[in-house]
């Protein structure tokens, strides 16, 4: 298996915490993506939507979109678990990863790609400039929904570390960089985020 | 197993036509939702999301988000399959839909909340209507790109159907009536519609 990726932006960080969790070896493909080498044909071959991470495995199947890539590090290696271990379970973690993806994770990159980050993306894709206010303050409106669904948990299912947490810290965490943070008010929240902060697997991708 | 959802809108056909796809018997239980019954607080017990559908196992776990609940009827019914037999299959079908997830669903159904369905949403949720045209120009935008990657395909996974397929269904059915519809000249794309449109599943929800 091979990982197109990149450091230092969040969706490629989400998958590399995944694969060091999971202590998977392997060989990472750096992908020029501030020259736009993702949208390059020869990539748009592997990834039509353009983006990485993507994921190729060695018979040449080509696998993007986060979530995707970690429930596939999962079946190829259940343990230690980022989904679950028997079907319920692995359906709590689907719902929550679900919830942070349209809730904070969509919002908070759009409100990016089409405020601050717009000088930069209108060259790749289609950009709505009218939308970015509104797409950080829903953000923020899901930030602060999971605040108080967290409450009493250490993580989003409870005890049980999943893959939303990891999607929710590498978000929250770069994002705070364009002016999108989590509030300190959010209490519940953020004692889940710096318990997550702390994991060698997210310090090595810092 | 207990489903508790409604009749006519989107999210719950979804589940239904995998329900009915899979030929799971499930006791549903219709929530009111035109009065606001999925947002009383005896709900959001069962989903502090305030969304249908929910599943309700026998243990009383509870499980929302239609990604989650479609791969819960996988596990306990794999055949016929909606996200695959192998572990390859799974992942190519999990990357498509959330693809269709947030290329075409999330700004749907954004661009009918904060626009024609104002003012019913808006005693529920908060509402962005300055993003509403954004977003219903961001669905086309994934409609398009859609109908590029299915040129010579049956399906999102090529010949095989999966729950993507019927989730790009079931909104673009759904959002057709809200003035987003599929061009005509994406000829693709309203092949595979066509075509899950004719499948048992689909007509005993239509």
């Amino acid at each position: 298996m091979k990982l197109y990726t990149a450091d230092g932006i969040p969706n490629p960080r989400i998958v590399d915490i995944a694969m060091y969790e999971k202590d998977l070896n392997l060989e990472r493909v750096i992908v020029d993506f501030l020259e736009g080498e993702n949208r390059a044909s020869s990539f748009l071959v592997k990834n039509p939507a353009g983006q990485i991470p993507v994921l190729e495995l060695d018979d040449g199947t080509i696998i993007s979109e986060v979530t995707a890539i970690i429930e596939y590090f999962e079946e190829v290696c259940p343990d230690p678990f980022l989904v679950g271990t028997i079907a319920k379970e692995r359906a709590e973690a689907r719902m929550w990863a679900r919830r942070v993806d349209l809730a904070v994770m969509e919002p908070m990159s759009m409100a990016f790609k089409y405020g601050i980050g717009k000088n930069y993306f209108e060259k790749r894709i289609t950009v709505y400039p009218e939308a970015a206010e509104s797409m950080k303050n829903k953000a923020q409106d899901g930030l602060v929904w999971l605040d108080n669904v967290l409450a009493g948990k250490q993580f989003l299912c409870g005890d049980r570390m999943t893959y939303g947490d990891i999607m929710l810290y590498c978000y929250t965490d770069y994002f705070k960089k364009t002016g999108q943070k989590v509030e300190s008010g959010l209490v519940h929240l953020t004692h889940v985020l710096d318990s997550i902060a702390e994991r060698p697997s997210v310090q090595k991708t810092a």
